[in-house]
Parts: C-alpha cells; sequence; structure tokens
C-alpha cells in the first residue's frame, strides 16, 4: 500500500539530453505531476510533453497540473519565504498523490536538469514522506545538468588542472570566497552580477536556452562580451517571454 | 578535408545512464579511439563494449586502443608531470587519427560521466587542434556526472537552499577556503581525506561503483561512519581490483 513517486532527471532542455534510464522510468507511470509557474513555464512544459509523445506515445500518459502557490519574489527573510512556499506546496502535491494515484500506484515529477541542482522537488518530497500522511516510495533519476551542457556548448572544461569548481547564483556570487573563486559556475541570475563582482581579465563562457533550438553561446574576457551578453540577455528574454541561462567565470 | 572527433560523455557507469545524444553520436563512428589505462579500467572497458554492442550492434564497431605513455604518479612537479603527461598522449593520439581515420572520417572517445569534470580528453584535442598538423572538428556530448549519480542514488539535494557547491579533489581538499566548504563534493581521493579535514559533526554521503551493479551507498556524520566508510572502501577495492568512489560532506 505505498505509492511511488518517480522524481526524474530530464536534463536541462535538448529533447534527446534525457537519459535512457529516465526513459524507463517514464514507462508504467500513472500521472505525471507538473508544477504550474505560470505563462513563463510553457515552453518548458512544451518539451515535457514532447518527450512524453516520443517516449510514451500521444495521448497514452496523464499530466496533472498542480496551481502553484503564490510567492513573494522579494521578502525581508528570503529563506523563510522559501520554505514557507515550500510548504504550501508539499501540501498540494500530497493532496493530488492521494487523490490522483492509487494506493499503489506511480507517480512521476520530470525535474528540468538534475534533480540535485537548485531544484525543491525533494525538498518537497521529503517534506511529505516526514509528515507521514502518504506512505510513499521516492525513486531518483540522474540528469545532465545545464552546467555540463554549457561546457559541452563550448566544448570546455570546468577546471584547468586539478583545481575545484565553485557553484553557485546570482545572488550569492559576490560572496564567493578569494580562493575558491578560480571557476565558478553561476545559475540563478537575472542581472548579470558577474558585472559588478568580475575584473576585466576574468573569462566568461556563456550560454542560454541550451541544448534547444534557441541557443546561445558567447565568450571572452568580461572586459570585451560583458556588456554584450548584458544586451544579447535583455534582447533574446523580450523576443521570448523568458530566459534560462548560466555562466562559467574563470580567473586569469 | 576535415576529420571529426565525437566526444562523448557516457555517464558515471549505469548503461542506461547514457543520452539518446550520445547514442545518436555513436551511429556513424568509423573508429572508437581507447587510451588504455592498463588493467585495471578494464571493467570500464567493458561498459563501453557494452553500450557499443546494444546500441550500435556487436561487431559493427571499430575499438582503437592507445597505449597509454607512461607516467610519474608521484612527481615533485604535480602540473608540469600531468602536462607532459597530456603532451606525449595527445601525440600518440594525433598519430592515431592519422593513420585509422580517412580525411574526412568520424572518430570517438567515450568518455566517464562528463567530459567538462576532471577530465583530459578535450585538454588533449584542444592540444592537437592547437598543433594544427591535423584538421580536426571537435564535437562534445555531455554526460551525467559521478556527483548527480551520487546525489541521485542518496536522494538528496548537493545544496540547502540557495547554498553554493564547492567540487573539489582529494588533494585540494584541505585547502578549500572557509565559506565555501558549506556543500563540498570530493573526486578522485584515494586516501579519505576527509576523515583529516572534516569534524565529526559534518554529514558524508558516500557512493561507489555508482550507477554498476556494484554499487555501494554510505551515510552519516563523519564521526559516526567516517571509519566505516574507510573500511568498506579498502576492503572494496582490495576484492574488485579497483575503486571509483565520490562523496558529498556537508557542514551542519
Ligand atoms: C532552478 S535551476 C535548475 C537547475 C537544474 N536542476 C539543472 O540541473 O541544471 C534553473 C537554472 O538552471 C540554469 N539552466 C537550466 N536549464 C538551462 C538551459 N537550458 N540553458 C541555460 N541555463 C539553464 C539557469 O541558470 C537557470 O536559472
Ligand atoms: C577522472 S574523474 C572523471 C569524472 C567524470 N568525468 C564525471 O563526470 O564524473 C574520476 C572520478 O570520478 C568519480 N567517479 C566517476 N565515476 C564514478 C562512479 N561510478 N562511482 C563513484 N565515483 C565515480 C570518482 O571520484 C573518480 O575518482
Amino acid at each position: 500500500m505505498t505509492r511511488t513517486l518517480r522524481v526524474i532527471g530530464i536534463g536541462p532542455g535538448g529533447v534527446r539530453q534525457v537519459t535512457l534510464e529516465a526513459v524507463d522510468a517514464m514507462q508504467g507511470v500513472d500521472a505525471f505531476f507538473v508544477l504550474d509557474k505560470g505563462a513563463a513555464s510553457s515552453p518548458l512544459r512544451d518539451i515535457r510533453r514532447q518527450m512524453c509523445d516520443e517516449h510514451i506515445g500521444p495521448g497514452r500518459y496523464r499530466f496533472v497540473e498542480i496551481a502553484d502557490p503564490p510567492r513573494d519574489r522579494d521578502p525581508v527573510d528570503y529563506d523563510a519565504e522559501v520554505r514557507r512556499w515550500h510548504d504550501a506546496r508539499s501540501e498540494a502535491i500530497e493532496g493530488a498523490l492521494l487523490a490522483e494515484l492509487s494506493d499503489s500506484g506511480v507517480g512521476a515529477i520530470l525535474v528540468w536538469g538534475d534533480p540535485s541542482l537548485y531544484d525543491s522537488t525533494l525538498r518537497i518530497t521529503d517534506a511529505i514522506v516526514e509528515r507521514g500522511r502518504v506512505a510513499l516510495d521516492v525513486e531518483v533519476v540522474a540528469g545532465v545538468t545545464s552546467a555540463s551542457a554549457l561546457t559541452a556548448a563550448h566544448r570546455i572544461l570546468a577546471n584547468r588542472i586539478g583545481e575545484p569548481i565553485h557553484i553557485t547564483t546570482g545572488r550569492r556570487l559576490a560572496s564567493t570566497p578569494a580562493g575558491a573563486d578560480t571557476n565558478q559556475i553561476v545559475m540563478l541570475d537575472a542581472d548579470c552580477t558577474f558585472l559588478r563582482t568580475a575584473g576585466p581579465d576574468d573569462h566568461i563562457w556563456w550560454g542560454a536556452y541550451l541544448g534547444t533550438p534557441d541557443e546561445i553561446v558567447l565568450s571572452g574576457t568580461v572586459g570585451e562580451i560583458g556588456e554584450t551578453i548584458r544586451a544579447t540577455r535583455t534582447e533574446a528574454r523580450e523576443r521570448h517571454g523568458w530566459i534560462m541561462d548560466i555562466y562559467l567565470l574563470r580567473t586569469p
């Protein structure tokens, strides 16, 4: 009498960047739960549908959309607001698991990139398991990250010989300690924060919509191409109505 | 008159952890170049052969083994020795590209995990392209990293909300600056370096042979299970004749 929830990494955007293991895990799923993040993420929903059409068959799977609880995007206490929002989300998902799956049913959530990286799904499933209202087996399938898509698109290594790699967010970029900033992969940065933190001779490899037909890549020193990246980002975001971008910064 | 070399990430060990894009890239390859790292890596060679058998067909592909130049594993100047060894390796591979592929032939190298992470293949191809003796188009296919395999096996996130993630090696672990050590993913550590650097209350998630039928995972605080990990690692390494392991360390 245990429901199963498969948390499946589907890669960062390319429909062929999904693994065979993920395709296997998409089989025999009674319902795919989709967290509705509003209009901006509808291209992401399209890619998920495209994958299900191709690997399960059109009309042979079921999507259950779960409305996202409202979220304060500019709260006084950022962490507290994120936690509150996750609680509300996990209760909505718990309700959907109970309502949409049989006692021993199999649900799935298709996660962008890899489920371990700046994604809230596993925090939500942990909360559901902890509350103990629904007996749940959680399975996780690893995926290709957007960091790997970035380095592959530029055909580069993330590190020089033996060097560490620091993965961080736009919000935290300015607080990376000296010595950890040799190679930084920056995600979730809507503000081109590198323009304020990086030196002009730092090298940047930037990419947006990686793996998709709209992929854009730019690279050079921050001094040379920093402003070009900012302008390209702004223009692309307006044209598409959304953007996902990531970059690697390297000190000389 | 340009040869193509596909550098294909095949994931960290599970035969189903390969992407569809990697399977696509394995088609139409005239020769797969295999860098012979000696007996210890023969299980890795077996997995590559298994993938080619399944996705191309037994007998329908060609492996070209390139003997690895000798390497000093304990040099005075580590970086210089690595560079010298990469030069020797890239010349051996350049020779093989010229000898084994036609002017417009397609070669491939199947890389463990993702090609961007602590792997020398792209450094070698850069050196070949720079020398300019052979006209070469390099293509890169991203793969699932061992870091993602680790977090998936433990069903955990790599970061707490918004926190950075530091990826490093056993060799450099002791020199991670304070503030960057909240979440550390440690690769290439033959010495269980965490036993010297981590506090007893730090949490560790450890995994070996991830994605393969021999997968082992252990987790707990360093104080509780540090020595168990060391003993398990030693025993497994002796039994299998080789080991690949990785861990995530998190401060409380
Ligand atoms: C909420 S995080 C999720 C990351 C995801 N779990 C992964 O493994 O890549 C979203 C961020 O990932 C990055 N990202 C994801 N997909 C991307 C893509 N196709 N192109 C560029 N950046 C991407 C962007 O930095 C974006 O802000
Ligand atoms: C030379 S690096 C290559 C890493 C690879 N490019 C990747 O993306 O994971 C080899 C290290 O990766 C880690 N590793 C690779 N495959 C692994 C596996 N299946 N299980 C555990 N660790 C693995 C170990 O830390 C090992 O020392």
